[in-house]
């Protein structure tokens, strides 16, 4: 029996515990975004850690940022071989509206052959994949087949703003030839993919301040701005009726992505109707010229997050409100930086805001350029033929239009290309409420992990 | 000493007596749009009843209707002389945005020569002084110059809903030859002023539905439209760049506002820039070719006042919601319907919304015409000549944005004009936080409306 053929008998026998181990992992609250769950961030984190240690897996530490912590451990005992950095983050959005899940997000729950929980794709499942991965081979074979250091981060759903400082000070330790992500998506159930290129973010947050309270709408509207109206104006003039941005300069750098990315996505086997059903909308609302594919992994965006002020509770109020406040972003494609694209987009707002309302606008923390891979780098082409073989099916080369902040530094600081093997499926709602993760998928995409740390050697 | 005479000392002696009623008065939580206050507005209507009682009026009734109820009371033992219906609301508007209050709403503090608290001057300030008016003279004479009735209600702040059956149903307990309620404001402190002109108000709330649930806005941007950005482009398509509405029809039934009114409005020692300093705004905001008391006081609005949708909270969420709220009401002057209006407003929403989000639009229940008296009327000459007396000051006759149901229906069912006689200031802050009664002034006006029963009679 080879290596692999007993590290596949290990992980079959081994699913049990493998599911113990998700649905523990899925219980941590380890919302970043959110002030008040730092503590069950740090308790996350060494959760993290004793997963990495029981994996079997030395040199465990728990790095203290100004955030939450960084995990990494490593095996680095086969001096000859490549060195794989294995990235991934244990932190998870929030999970308003709350009242859409069917069970609480935080107490995971196993039915159809999934299990629902806050982070059971996005990206808790997908890290501990690997970690069950390396656990595999070394309790099946002694030994790993290349050399591996694992990074798990805290802070990837807020745009990761402490992770450029860590990658810098730890330089030596972070020395790989290749990082491997799974924190994307296969092209569908049992139809395995490979990710070539990721949308930037930055995003922005809008106050409009109009009176210095809210007045009564009797007493004074109709000789007053009121800062509700003004945001709408404000944020409609950002695009015109065919979807284009008309921010000043948004795209100066945008070039059409590559020819042969194109004839990809064209050749995909992707069904419209399927995909807007998917989401319970009828039509698209597409930038013009280009299709759903295309607008979602090769053109930028700007979108509304969340938008409001005045009176919201039940009942009326009939206030002309003080305030109004909008919280942005916008998904980038290769080339634009998100300096300059946030600077861009706050000097529109700025030459727009009429005189009647004060406009505080701000960058939060955070962002990241988008990045794209040729598609055939050998080690692309090692990946394709271990996930091919694990789930008995051609490997689709895709985009994907979210933002994995560590990819873009990588590549800038280290000069170090990312393969991106994604196990999120249409319905896995990262991000929305019931997110899970699809266990058919969660086993044997371990398997082809086995296979993967093989082939790269 | 004359009755008159008679009554004002007997209001000086119990100025302390007044300032605790005041009090005791504004302690009760009763807001009307607020489902949860359902329980204080009941008590807050037996304090109601309590008052009119102690003050020697008879035939003290609380009326159960679907919502909170009325309160009425009676004094018409001088058979030959002329009827008064003194009609007021003991409800009042939410307090959020809590946190701007200085003092919390409910406990009312008193400086400054003032008592702030939330409904300190709309309405029970208001109510108080004319009940405070009433039980002086009886108290001080034994019998009052004129019959009255009073109606103090409880849902003016949403709009009456129940008003106008409770009015039908009791067509003989309230006959009575003029109205006089005080829920406006004086043109200035210690500038008493009657108000001859209300606009009406109409209200609507809108949600529009793009995905079924949230989704990842890097994952989905771009392909599918998102809610806030379409309520944007549709709330900021209701008006033109002269702050003109642009739904079709809006102005059909508005016409210019009377001569003798325009000459009024422009003689008044209005100063732009003292209101604007008052909201703390530099500028105003004024449908082009109208004056800042036009636009208030004769010109209809639209109004945004509330908006809400995606991720609002502390932090970052980057998501495609599936939702956006707002809720809008539109000010009317004469001879607008609030029920052609709000389907005019529909309709017209329904015809720019794109097909790609649902639009669910509804009328809330309420809403009242506008209404002008002629400021001639004889009882509006006795008004002018009790205030000026009282304040040592001329009255100006003018106009006013808000609303108050009952005027129009008054006029509508029972052919019976309405005296608007207010008290408020400038800075009494109704609907905003730390609303106040500015005592000399309650005072002051309680002697006015003794003065005014004598001369009305």
């Amino acid at each position: 029996m080879t290596g692999i053929e007993k590290t596949l008998r290990y992980l079959r026998d081994s699913r049990g515990r493998q599911l113990e181990n998700l649905c523990r992992y899925l219980e941590f609250p380890s919302v970043s975004s959110l002030p008040q769950h730092a503590h069950d961030l740090a308790a996350c984190a060494r959760h993290t850690a004793s997963l990495l240690s029981g994996a079997g897996l030395t040199d465990v530490k728990i790095h203290q940022l100004d955030g939450p912590p960084v995990v990494t451990a490593a095996w680095k005992q086969s001096s000859h071989r490549p060195t794989l950095l294995i990235y991934g983050h244990y932190d998870v959005q929030p999970v308003d509206p709350l009242e859409l899940w069917h069970h609480p997000p935080f107490a995971p729950h196993v039915a159809n052959d999934r299990v629902f929980a806050r982070g059971a794709t996005d990206d808790k499942g997908q890290i501990l994949m690997h970690i069950h991965a390396v656990e595999a081979i070394l309790k099946a074979t002694g030994s790993l087949p290349v050399n591996v250091i694992f990074v798990i981060e805290g802070e990837e759903e807020i745009g990761s703003p402490h992770l450029e400082p860590f990658l810098l000070a730890n330089r030596d330790l972070l020395q790989a030839d290749l990082a491997v992500i799974s924190d994307s998506s296969m092209w569908g159930e049992g139809m395995p993919a490979i990710t070539t290129s990721l949308r930037g973010l930055v995003r922005l947050e809008m106050t409009l301040t109009g009176p210095q309270s809210d007045l009564h709408s009797g007493s004074f509207g109709g000789a007053i701005a009121n800062p509700l109206e003004i945001l709408a104006r404000m944020l409609a003039a950002v695009k015109n009726q065919d979807g284009q941005i008309l921010i000043p300069g948004f795209y100066d750098n945008v070039k059409e992505y590559p020819e042969s990315m194109r004839r990809q996505t064209g050749a995909l086997p992707f069904v419209p109707d399927h995909f807007l059903e998917g989401v319970g909308v009828g039509q698209a609302w597409c930038e013009k010229g280009y299709s759903i594919l295309e607008c979602i992994w090769h053109r930028p965006t700007f979108e509304i997050n969340g938008m409001w002020g005045g009176f919201t509770g039940q009942g009326s109020k009939t206030v002309l409100p003080s305030k109004a406040h909008a919280k942005l972003s916008m998904r980038l494609v290769p080339d634009q930086s998100p300096d300059d694209i946030a600077d861009k987009t706050m000097a529109f707002f700025r030459s727009i805001v009429p005189p009647q309302v004060r406009l505080d606008i701000h960058r939060p923390k955070g962002g990241s350029p988008a990045i794209r891979f040729a598609d055939d780098l050998a080690s692309f082409q090692a990946a394709k033929k271990a996930l091919s073989e694990s789930f008995e099916h051609d490997t689709y080369m895709i985009g994907e239009g979210g933002t994995i902040p560590i990819v873009a530094k990588l590549k800038d600081l280290f000069h170090m290309d990312t393969l991106l093997l994604g196990f999120g499926l249409a319905d896995s709602r990262p991000h929305s409420p019931n997110e899970n993760q699809h266990l058919p998928t969660f086993y044997t995409g371990t398997e082809g992990l086995v296979r993967l740390l093989h082939y790269l050697s």
